[in-house]
Formats: structure tokens, C-alpha cells, sequence
């Protein structure tokens, strides 16, 4: 394998690697969790010395820096999958669908909470600013969605829930996957009882409340 | 110093050290992030080895974990201070509340978002265990006082509330301090205008939702 990846000398070829290189990098940050996978597991995993993959990737956050980029895109698809034949739905209805396709992808959660804190500090300019605009795209694709599902939003009311929601699916998705010595001592203390997150009932409660907050909101600035 | 550091076997001494080790990593991450500071770092500002300082804490997560405990009481106690000689408040005047007692503590903010991804998972069972128990005491604390404020709200939405809030915190308080690179693209770059985010606008406006929707669906579900 690492012969072939080093002869990659056509731009198809270089593409099927790149390919090869982030579906690996997605399979352990799925089993593993993100914040434990290093360059040379990917490397491991795709058959190749870590080396090999620095002609293809800047660093190991780049690589899940464009995993974010595809998390991002892949999202807003399923939003319009689940919404683009509906009229218009009340806030709960909405947060349920929102919440609901962010609970399906583990992976993209899980990311959330590396992108500003590690992987936008890993990369080059040119990387990051390439990732910043092709997900504030997605953003901006998603806010419009959810303006238009719920008409008092408005664009930047829209933006505001797709930043709370997704701030709030990355912190809860850390809270309720704690390394196992935590997880253990919840388990064990009742008195660390309430401290257990249930990720999707409590995503989608608060973003019913987000979204209904911020309907009201608008009400009250439009009276 | 270092001598000093090496004699204190007195408790009142080994006390006097952690508080000068604490007061040195509050200084320290309160100037150069949270991120970039290594135990090194805290040494070097409390002019003695690092090795003195692992006599005193596990490792440089068990120190900020402290800071992080100390944070929440903190807060809980400047929160108080604000809210205790009021009979209660609407939803946007104690999100303002709560958004400024956030924005007044950076340091705060900062550790928020690295406690479930780093500070606990570096630290010993019995330190996570302590920290846990302490924070979570001054969580209910919050919530009390929040559900005393906004009745409507219970000692359960009062939770929530809490959770919701601090996280919005965290993650807005990352990107509203991105690193050099990113800050000089948002400067120059028209295309990341709306990229920027305002630490204290948006978070008060946002608490203001998760307030405002809270509340009513306790309406609507005490109907």
C-alpha cells in the first residue's frame, strides 16, 4: 500500500488517497473518539507510514478539520432531506428535527468541540481560511432553512440558533461521553446522579427553548 | 524561593504554596489563554522548578480544575451579590444579569471550555470526584437561585438553564478570541464579516431565549 500511495502522481489518484486518508480518519475518531486519535493511528489504519500522509495533509488537524467542513455540508443535506416538503413547523417540531439529525451523527458532535478549541490552530492559513468559508455556507444555507420554516426568525435569528444549537450539541456531547474513570463514578456516586447527561432529550428541550425564546424575541422588537 | 518551596511541611506553609502556585496559573492563563500555558509556564511565573510544583498538584489540569471549581463559587457568590435583594426579574433583565457576570470573568470562560475536554481527564479519580461534587454544589446553588428569581422555572429548568448558559459561554468566549491567524483573516477578509462573534450581545441575547422558551414550555406543560 505504501508504494502505491507514494506513486500517486495523477490528480485522480491523489484523490482516491486524500479519500482513503479521511475515511480512515473517520473510522477511528468514530470508535475511538477524536480527541485520542493521533496522525500515526490514521496512518496505522490506512496501511501507511505517517509520513506518507503529510503529502496529502498539512497535520492530523486538517485532516479533521475537513471532516468538520464534510460534517458541516452533510448536516445541512439532511435538514433539507427532512424539512424542504414542509411548510412551516412550530418551534418544537423544528428543534426535534434539528435535534434529532445532530444526535444521528456522533462523529460531527463530537468535532464540534475540537474545531475553535484545537483544529483551527493546526493549519495553515490558506486551510483555515478555507474551511471558515465553505462552513459558513452551510451556515448560511441552514439559517435561511430555518427563517424560512419559521417565518419571525429572520437570517440573523437563524444564524444565532445554529450557533446556540450546535454550541450546545458539542458541550453536551462532551458531557455525556466522560473518559471511563468518570463514567465509572457516575455510575457508582449517587451523588453525581443529576450530573449525567442525556444527550438528545436535553438537546432538544433546550433547543425548543432556543427557538421559541427567539421567535418571542423578535415579536417584542417587531411590536 | 525554591528552597522555601522545598521546606514548607508545616499545613499552614503548604497552603501558602498551592494559593502562590494558583495565583500564578490565574495570572498566567488570564494573559496568555488557557491553551498555552504549561506547567513550565506556571513554574517559571512562581520562579521555582516544576518538579516543586507537582509536590503540590497532580499535574497542570489539576491546577486549572481548582481555578475552575473556584469559578463557579465565585460566580454563584457574584450572582448573589446581584440577584439576592431582588423579588424576581424578567427573563431579558436576568440574562443580562448572568451574561455580564460572565463576560466580567474571562478566565472563567476560558476553562469552561476545556474542563470536560482536557481538565478532567488529566487529574486522578479522587480530584475529578472533588471537583465534581463542589461544582455541581454550586450548580444547584445557581439553579436555586435562578428558580427563586422565575418561578416558573423550577430547580430542574433552573439546571438546565445553567448548563445551557455556561456552555453557550464557553463556546462563544472561544470564537470571540480566535488565534492571531484567524483574527487578521476576520480583519481583512469581508467574506468572515458576519464570522465575528460579540462575546457579551450575543450571549445575553441568548440566555434571554433559553430563558424566555424555558419558561414557557413550563407553561405549557403546567397546563
Amino acid at each position: 500500500v505504501e508504494t502505491e500511495f507514494q506513486r500517486a502522481r495523477r490528480p485522480e489518484h491523489k484523490e482516491q488517497r486524500r479519500e482513503a486518508i479521511l475515511a480512515a480518519a473517520r473510522k477511528v475518531a468514530t470508535r475511538d473518539g477524536v480527541r485520542s486519535v493521533s496522525l500515526g493511528d490514521i496512518a496505522a489504519e490506512v496501511g501507511v507510514h505517517k509520513s506518507a500522509l503529510l503529502r496529502y495533509f498539512e497535520t492530523r488537524e486538517e485532516i479533521y478539520l475537513r471532516l468538520t467542513d464534510e460534517g458541516w455540508h452533510e448536516w445541512a443535506h439532511a435538514l433539507h432531506d427532512s424539512l424542504d416538503d414542509i411548510e412551516g413547523a412550530a418551534p418544537a417540531k423544528l428543534a426535534a428535527t434539528i435535534a434529532g439529525t445532530l444526535a444521528e451523527r456522533p462523529l460531527f458532535c463530537d468535532l464540534l468541540a475540537h474545531t475553535t478549541l484545537n483544529l483551527e490552530r493546526h493549519v495553515s492559513r490558506e486551510a483555515v481560511l478555507g474551511f471558515k468559508l465553505s462552513a459558513l455556507r452551510a451556515v448560511d444555507d441552514i439559517s435561511a432553512l430555518l427563517a424560512r420554516m419559521l417565518p419571525g426568525l429572520g437570517a440573523a435569528g437563524g444564524r444565532d440558533a445554529i450557533a446556540a444549537i450546535t454550541a450546545l450539541a458539542a458541550s453536551f456531547w462532551q458531557t455525556s461521553h466522560p473518559p471511563r474513570a468518570l463514567a465509572e463514578l457516575y455510575q457508582n456516586d449517587p451523588r453525581l446522579g443529576h450530573a449525567i447527561v442525556d444527550f438528545l432529550p436535553r438537546l432538544e428541550k433546550l433547543s425548543t427553548a432556543i427557538l421559541t425564546g427567539l421567535l418571542e424575541a423578535s415579536h417584542v422588537e417587531g411590536v
